[in-house]
Protein backbone atom coordinates (compact mmCIF):
# COMPACT_ATOMS: atom_id res chain seq x y z
CA UNK A 1 0.00 0.00 0.00
CA UNK A 2 0.82 3.31 -0.80
CA UNK A 3 2.16 5.99 2.24
CA UNK A 4 0.85 9.10 -0.11
CA UNK A 5 -2.81 8.34 0.97
CA UNK A 6 -4.43 11.64 0.51
CA UNK A 7 -5.35 13.13 4.16
CA UNK A 8 -8.18 13.93 4.27
CA UNK A 9 -9.23 17.18 6.25
CA UNK A 10 -12.31 17.02 8.49
CA UNK A 11 -15.39 19.48 7.01
CA UNK A 12 -15.12 22.73 8.97
CA UNK A 13 -17.21 21.90 12.06
CA UNK A 14 -20.81 23.09 11.61
CA UNK A 15 -21.76 25.49 14.89
CA UNK A 16 -25.06 24.33 15.27
CA UNK A 17 -27.17 22.23 16.03
CA UNK A 18 -29.33 19.45 15.91
CA UNK A 19 -32.88 20.13 14.06
CA UNK A 20 -34.60 22.51 16.10
CA UNK A 21 -37.18 19.74 15.65
CA UNK A 22 -35.01 16.89 17.53
CA UNK A 23 -33.46 18.49 20.76
CA UNK A 24 -34.34 21.99 22.93
CA UNK A 25 -31.80 24.82 22.38
CA UNK A 26 -29.84 25.63 25.20
CA UNK A 27 -29.49 28.83 26.52
CA UNK A 28 -26.17 29.45 25.16
CA UNK A 29 -27.11 28.13 21.83
CA UNK A 30 -30.05 30.11 21.36
CA UNK A 31 -28.03 33.28 22.36
CA UNK A 32 -25.74 31.95 19.48
CA UNK A 33 -27.87 31.27 17.09
CA UNK A 34 -30.74 34.29 17.69
CA UNK A 35 -27.66 36.25 16.72
CA UNK A 36 -27.09 35.30 13.29
CA UNK A 37 -30.66 35.53 12.97
CA UNK A 38 -30.33 38.49 14.21
CA UNK A 39 -28.20 39.49 10.75
CA UNK A 40 -30.46 38.60 8.54
CA UNK A 41 -33.45 40.46 9.89
CA UNK A 42 -33.12 43.58 8.33
CA UNK A 43 -34.24 43.45 4.34
CA UNK A 44 -31.47 45.19 2.64
CA UNK A 45 -28.49 43.48 4.98
CA UNK A 46 -30.58 40.32 3.56
CA UNK A 47 -30.04 41.48 0.55
CA UNK A 48 -26.70 41.90 0.68
CA UNK A 49 -26.50 38.79 1.78
CA UNK A 50 -28.03 37.05 -1.16
CA UNK A 51 -26.07 39.49 -3.56
CA UNK A 52 -22.93 37.91 -2.23
CA UNK A 53 -24.02 34.53 -1.77
CA UNK A 54 -25.50 34.41 -5.46
CA UNK A 55 -22.53 36.37 -6.84
CA UNK A 56 -20.64 33.81 -9.30
CA UNK A 57 -17.44 32.98 -7.94
CA UNK A 58 -19.25 32.91 -4.26
CA UNK A 59 -17.63 36.19 -3.35
CA UNK A 60 -18.52 39.89 -4.11
CA UNK A 61 -16.82 42.99 -3.78
CA UNK A 62 -18.31 46.19 -2.31
CA UNK A 63 -18.22 47.43 -5.31
CA UNK A 64 -20.27 45.03 -7.27
CA UNK A 65 -23.50 44.92 -4.19
CA UNK A 66 -23.71 48.85 -3.95
CA UNK A 67 -27.26 48.91 -6.01
CA UNK A 68 -29.44 48.24 -2.73
CA UNK A 69 -30.95 51.89 -2.96
CA UNK A 70 -29.08 52.94 0.83
CA UNK A 71 -25.53 55.08 1.21
CA UNK A 72 -22.14 53.39 0.95
CA UNK A 73 -21.69 53.90 4.56
CA UNK A 74 -24.70 52.02 5.37
CA UNK A 75 -23.63 48.79 2.89
CA UNK A 76 -20.49 49.14 4.72
CA UNK A 77 -22.27 49.15 8.14
CA UNK A 78 -24.61 45.76 7.30
CA UNK A 79 -21.43 44.15 5.92
CA UNK A 80 -19.91 44.75 9.21
CA UNK A 81 -22.85 43.75 11.08
CA UNK A 82 -22.73 40.09 8.71
CA UNK A 83 -18.91 39.74 9.12
CA UNK A 84 -19.84 40.31 12.95
CA UNK A 85 -22.39 37.67 13.50
CA UNK A 86 -19.83 35.09 11.69
CA UNK A 87 -22.21 34.71 8.22
CA UNK A 88 -19.70 36.57 5.81
CA UNK A 89 -15.73 36.24 5.67
CA UNK A 90 -13.65 39.15 3.71
CA UNK A 91 -10.77 39.49 2.66
CA UNK A 92 -8.77 42.79 1.24
CA UNK A 93 -7.00 42.16 -2.17
CA UNK A 94 -5.65 45.26 -3.96
CA UNK A 95 -8.17 48.41 -3.36
CA UNK A 96 -11.30 46.32 -2.61
CA UNK A 97 -13.03 44.54 -0.17
CA UNK A 98 -14.12 41.00 -1.31
CA UNK A 99 -16.79 39.58 0.80
CA UNK A 100 -18.06 35.42 0.87
CA UNK A 101 -20.49 33.38 2.56
CA UNK A 102 -18.96 31.40 5.50
CA UNK A 103 -20.84 28.20 4.27
CA UNK A 104 -20.75 25.75 7.69
CA UNK A 105 -21.94 28.67 9.68
CA UNK A 106 -24.62 29.40 6.88
CA UNK A 107 -25.54 25.75 6.93
CA UNK A 108 -25.91 25.27 10.36
CA UNK A 109 -28.52 28.06 10.53
CA UNK A 110 -29.98 25.72 7.56
CA UNK A 111 -29.47 22.41 9.44
CA UNK A 112 -31.41 23.72 12.20
CA UNK A 113 -34.53 24.84 10.46
CA UNK A 114 -35.13 21.38 8.95
CA UNK A 115 -37.89 20.35 10.25
CA UNK A 116 -37.93 17.71 7.66
CA UNK A 117 -35.08 16.02 8.46
CA UNK B 1 -68.67 7.69 -10.34
CA UNK B 2 -68.97 8.78 -7.19
CA UNK B 3 -69.09 12.16 -6.50
CA UNK B 4 -68.22 12.39 -2.99
CA UNK B 5 -64.48 12.06 -3.77
CA UNK B 6 -62.07 13.14 -1.05
CA UNK B 7 -61.31 16.85 -1.73
CA UNK B 8 -57.46 16.92 -1.85
CA UNK B 9 -56.34 19.88 -0.55
CA UNK B 10 -52.81 21.51 -1.29
CA UNK B 11 -50.08 21.24 0.18
CA UNK B 12 -49.51 24.28 2.09
CA UNK B 13 -47.31 26.52 -0.13
CA UNK B 14 -43.77 26.85 0.65
CA UNK B 15 -43.33 30.38 0.91
CA UNK B 16 -39.73 31.49 -0.72
CA UNK B 17 -37.32 30.45 -2.22
CA UNK B 18 -34.41 28.85 -4.03
CA UNK B 19 -30.97 28.67 -1.88
CA UNK B 20 -29.62 31.83 -1.61
CA UNK B 21 -26.56 30.87 -3.73
CA UNK B 22 -28.56 30.49 -6.55
CA UNK B 23 -30.64 33.53 -7.31
CA UNK B 24 -30.87 36.94 -5.94
CA UNK B 25 -33.86 37.69 -4.05
CA UNK B 26 -36.11 39.53 -4.97
CA UNK B 27 -36.75 43.39 -2.21
CA UNK B 28 -39.79 41.58 -1.91
CA UNK B 29 -39.36 38.26 -0.95
CA UNK B 30 -36.29 40.00 1.30
CA UNK B 31 -38.99 41.84 3.33
CA UNK B 32 -40.74 38.61 3.85
CA UNK B 33 -37.71 36.40 4.41
CA UNK B 34 -36.24 39.71 6.85
CA UNK B 35 -39.64 39.24 9.12
CA UNK B 36 -39.11 35.78 9.34
CA UNK B 37 -35.65 35.84 10.41
CA UNK B 38 -36.50 38.53 12.85
CA UNK B 39 -38.98 36.25 14.94
CA UNK B 40 -36.01 34.13 15.24
CA UNK B 41 -33.70 36.69 16.57
CA UNK B 42 -34.62 37.09 20.10
CA UNK B 43 -32.68 34.51 22.12
CA UNK B 44 -36.01 33.72 24.52
CA UNK B 45 -38.11 33.10 21.47
CA UNK B 46 -36.07 31.32 19.46
CA UNK B 47 -35.88 29.16 22.90
CA UNK B 48 -39.85 29.34 23.01
CA UNK B 49 -40.19 27.80 19.63
CA UNK B 50 -37.07 25.32 19.81
CA UNK B 51 -39.52 24.07 22.80
CA UNK B 52 -42.47 23.56 20.92
CA UNK B 53 -40.51 22.45 18.13
CA UNK B 54 -39.10 19.38 20.18
CA UNK B 55 -42.12 18.43 22.30
CA UNK B 56 -43.55 15.39 21.87
CA UNK B 57 -46.24 15.32 19.29
CA UNK B 58 -44.91 18.51 17.66
CA UNK B 59 -46.75 20.85 19.66
CA UNK B 60 -46.92 22.20 23.11
CA UNK B 61 -49.62 24.03 25.47
CA UNK B 62 -48.32 27.27 26.79
CA UNK B 63 -48.62 25.65 29.98
CA UNK B 64 -45.50 23.42 29.00
CA UNK B 65 -43.05 26.19 28.24
CA UNK B 66 -43.74 28.50 30.68
CA UNK B 67 -39.99 27.76 32.76
CA UNK B 68 -37.75 30.17 30.19
CA UNK B 69 -37.42 33.01 33.17
CA UNK B 70 -39.30 35.71 32.05
CA UNK B 71 -43.09 36.52 32.94
CA UNK B 72 -46.48 34.56 31.24
CA UNK B 73 -47.42 38.00 29.80
CA UNK B 74 -43.63 37.99 27.92
CA UNK B 75 -44.14 34.23 26.64
CA UNK B 76 -47.71 35.40 25.46
CA UNK B 77 -45.72 38.41 23.66
CA UNK B 78 -43.11 36.11 21.84
CA UNK B 79 -45.42 33.61 20.83
CA UNK B 80 -48.01 36.01 19.39
CA UNK B 81 -44.99 37.46 17.76
CA UNK B 82 -43.68 34.01 16.05
CA UNK B 83 -47.50 33.56 15.13
CA UNK B 84 -47.66 36.95 13.18
CA UNK B 85 -44.47 35.80 11.41
CA UNK B 86 -46.12 32.63 9.88
CA UNK B 87 -43.77 30.30 11.92
CA UNK B 88 -46.34 28.59 14.27
CA UNK B 89 -49.70 27.82 14.24
CA UNK B 90 -52.49 27.85 17.07
CA UNK B 91 -55.12 26.11 18.06
CA UNK B 92 -57.90 26.54 21.51
CA UNK B 93 -58.98 22.98 22.78
CA UNK B 94 -60.43 23.45 25.90
CA UNK B 95 -58.79 25.68 28.47
CA UNK B 96 -55.43 26.27 26.58
CA UNK B 97 -53.94 27.16 23.39
CA UNK B 98 -51.84 24.55 21.53
CA UNK B 99 -48.86 25.79 19.62
CA UNK B 100 -47.53 24.30 16.48
CA UNK B 101 -44.28 24.72 14.17
CA UNK B 102 -46.04 25.88 10.78
CA UNK B 103 -43.48 22.86 8.82
CA UNK B 104 -43.59 24.31 4.86
CA UNK B 105 -42.59 28.30 6.73
CA UNK B 106 -39.60 26.90 8.82
CA UNK B 107 -38.77 24.33 5.71
CA UNK B 108 -38.32 27.31 3.46
CA UNK B 109 -36.23 29.26 5.47
CA UNK B 110 -33.88 26.26 6.36
CA UNK B 111 -34.18 26.27 2.08
CA UNK B 112 -33.33 29.81 1.49
CA UNK B 113 -29.88 28.98 3.73
CA UNK B 114 -28.89 25.40 2.40
CA UNK B 115 -26.05 26.33 0.59
CA UNK B 116 -24.79 23.07 0.46
CA UNK B 117 -27.50 22.16 -2.40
Amino acid sequence: MSNLELTVLEPEAVPCCPPITSAELSVEDAVRMAAMFKALSDPVRLRLFSKIASHPGGEACVCDIQDVGVSQPTVSHHLKKLREAGLLTSERRGTWVYYQVAPSVVAGMSALLDVNR
